[in-house]
């Protein structure tokens, strides 16, 4: 018998509780089943969508009768007479009363560099399998590295189009970060970049960063890259005051150009609704001025100070040198990225673009299908 | 003698107060002056950005001594000795020991209806001053129409040029809205659609959502949009357990087909670091089974439907019908929108595509500064 067989159901008028053959329990209430019923006049069979409305279920919703019938569970409505099937296996997935434990993330720091997560660009092409590997990467660890992209100017594109779309901005499609006369943005100079999110200002901020190595013939200029989460658990750990305080304060960030002026609040750790960490957004360049409370400012500057020097930490830091050819990728709402000082006279041409997050997690999902 | 005029300053050794000369006061801290220095070595003056970490800042510093000179405020920082000379105007605007009141968000209803925020095409792409009224209405209704927008293919995301860029998904740069023999969403139907946010099912959800009307041959198909915020400041007023119910507690909303498995998880309801509703998300086809706690939510579903019963009162309706060349932008994160049943056996298509809020809102500052 399949652990997800329901070998027991008892109904309690609102709701109603059932086994499974593991032994574990679940209670569910008729509004909820009547409202996630999976019958063709509650769900579009073609596309899953929902037909009805809340306020199209009558809110005194109660079971008139439940039983099982082989893998699936069949149960009737009053007052609407409504009877639809569930299966025992997506109930079981989906049991609210005593949910599984959400998996632990994989966070890292140094370490990570004796095993850098990358594929070569020829076999994510030709190998949905690699494909997977290589995008499962991002959505586990926020990084990972592909080699042997052509070192032609768009390539970088090209590698979006393998799992999602480019998040076009005022730095265009692609942009190319080289030491310019002039630049309208530090990442255009030879300077060290401190590890950074990129465009913080940005409302929606872009989930995904990609940086494409077409020369370099410099000095230095070693890429480096934190695991946010990472960092963020250490302050929790270290100083949960301080966590607390940036996570319950947005920051406001600003750029501004002749073409751009862009704004975006944001704390610097955000907290989803189950308390998990879901983003980092940190960029030194770009942070505007705090707007906390004068009784928590001088508390905020010594977080935002600890959690800084945090992110700083060598134990925190995997570096690496791109050479032509080669691509590194990042979740931008976990990863920060960072590079050493750029020497020397010799060229160095990197282009960089933007996508979006959702679209890489549905191709993987789909990969994972198969 | 100008408001911002500072008139005194006193200094106390990590903070300082200043008076402006309408009598306001603010309060400074040392740290917070110093991070925010607009001095040529601080922040670079091509690009505004911030040239320094805030660990290369002394935790200790103080203010070594202030004056008032003329429209701006001289302070020297001790022990790093830095110099910074701060405007008057500036330090008011950017006070936060006595900030000013954020400006009160305009909500509305039907009686919009009587007032409808359009513009003409020929006159948004020719005059720039038209041009940001009709975004100013995107920024603070989140709702406008176009006219006479020639009702060729494509020219929605022509619309979407004039101020910002188009977020290609799964859908496309574009798609068309008509009834389909298969279709993969009930959008490509004729179906009634009520009141939604579009894609919620997306992370980061889209921030702008234009519809074009190619042709409108049909009966019937009108076009409704609901002030989301609106509504959720009603929920707030006439029962706060909801209101705080939905604002803290995501939940799941799904797409599936045969190119795209889609997932994202959002509170109905989000409220920013200050507590001001930043988003509503709503979409009853493509929510998926909630997941708060068993002892939550009977207490959930009785706000889902409170929600959603304040949704569809026609006090908050606006409706109106689009006729060739017409074209209507909503703030994807503020105002719902749907459509009546379409009738008759006429013709009906429209494009519609989606954009972000970041650059529009650039655009709109950069029109405003001219």
């Amino acid at each position: 018998m399949a652990v997800s067989t329901i070998t027991d159901v008892e109904v309690q008028g609102d709701r109603l509780t059932v086994g499974w053959a593991d032994g574990r329990r679940g209670l569910f209430h008729a509004i909820w089943l009547r409202d996630n019923s999976p019958e063709p006049d509650a769900r579009d069979p073609r596309n899953g969508q929902k037909l009805f409305n809340i306020t199209d279920l009558a809110p005194e919703t109660v079971i008139a009768e439940a039983a099982i019938d082989g893998p699936l569970l069949t149960v009737a409505f009053a007052p609407d007479g409504h009877r639809a099937r569930f299966d025992g296996a997506w109930l079981k997935a989906h049991c609210y009363s005593a949910p599984e434990a959400a998996p632990e993330r994989r966070l890292w720091g140094a370490e990570l560099k004796e095993d850098l997560p990358t594929a070569r660009y020829d076999a994510v092409v030709a190998d949905h399998a690699v494909r997977a590997r290589w995008l499962g990467h991002i959505r586990d660890l926020g990084f990972a590295l592909l080699t042997g992209v052509p070192a032609e100017p768009g390539m970088v594109c090209r590698v979006v189009d393998l799992f999602g779309f480019v998040r076009e901005t005022n730095y265009g499609r692609l942009f190319d970060v080289r030491a310019e006369p002039e630049p309208t943005n530090l990442a255009f100079t030879g300077l060290r970049l401190s590890c950074h999110t990129d465009n913080p200002y940005r409302d929606p901020v872009p989930g995904l960063q990609l940086l494409h190595c077409l020369v370099s013939e410099n000095d230095g200029g070693e890429s480096i890259v934190v695991d946010g989460f990472k960092a963020a658990a250490l302050l929790n750990e270290e100083t949960p005051d301080d966590f607390a305080l940036l996570t319950r304060h947005g920051v406001p960030f600003r750029f501004e150009s002749e073409d751009a002026v862009l704004e975006a609040r944001a704390p610097l750790i955000r907290l989803d609704d189950r308390g998990r960490v879901e983003e980092v957004r940190f960029n030194n360049r770009s942070i505007a001025s705090f707007d906390v409370g004068a009784a928590i400012m001088p508390a905020f500057y010594r977080a935002y100070r600890r959690f800084a020097e945090i992110l700083q930490r060598p134990a925190l830091e995997v570096g690496f040198r791109l050479e032509p050819g080669d691509l590194f990728m990042v979740d931008n709402r976990r990863v920060l990225h960072g590079r050493k000082t750029v020497g020397g006279s010799g060229h160095r041409h990197l282009q960089g673009c933007y996508a979006d997050k959702d679209s890489l997690l549905s191709t993987l999902r789909l990969l994972e299908a198969r």
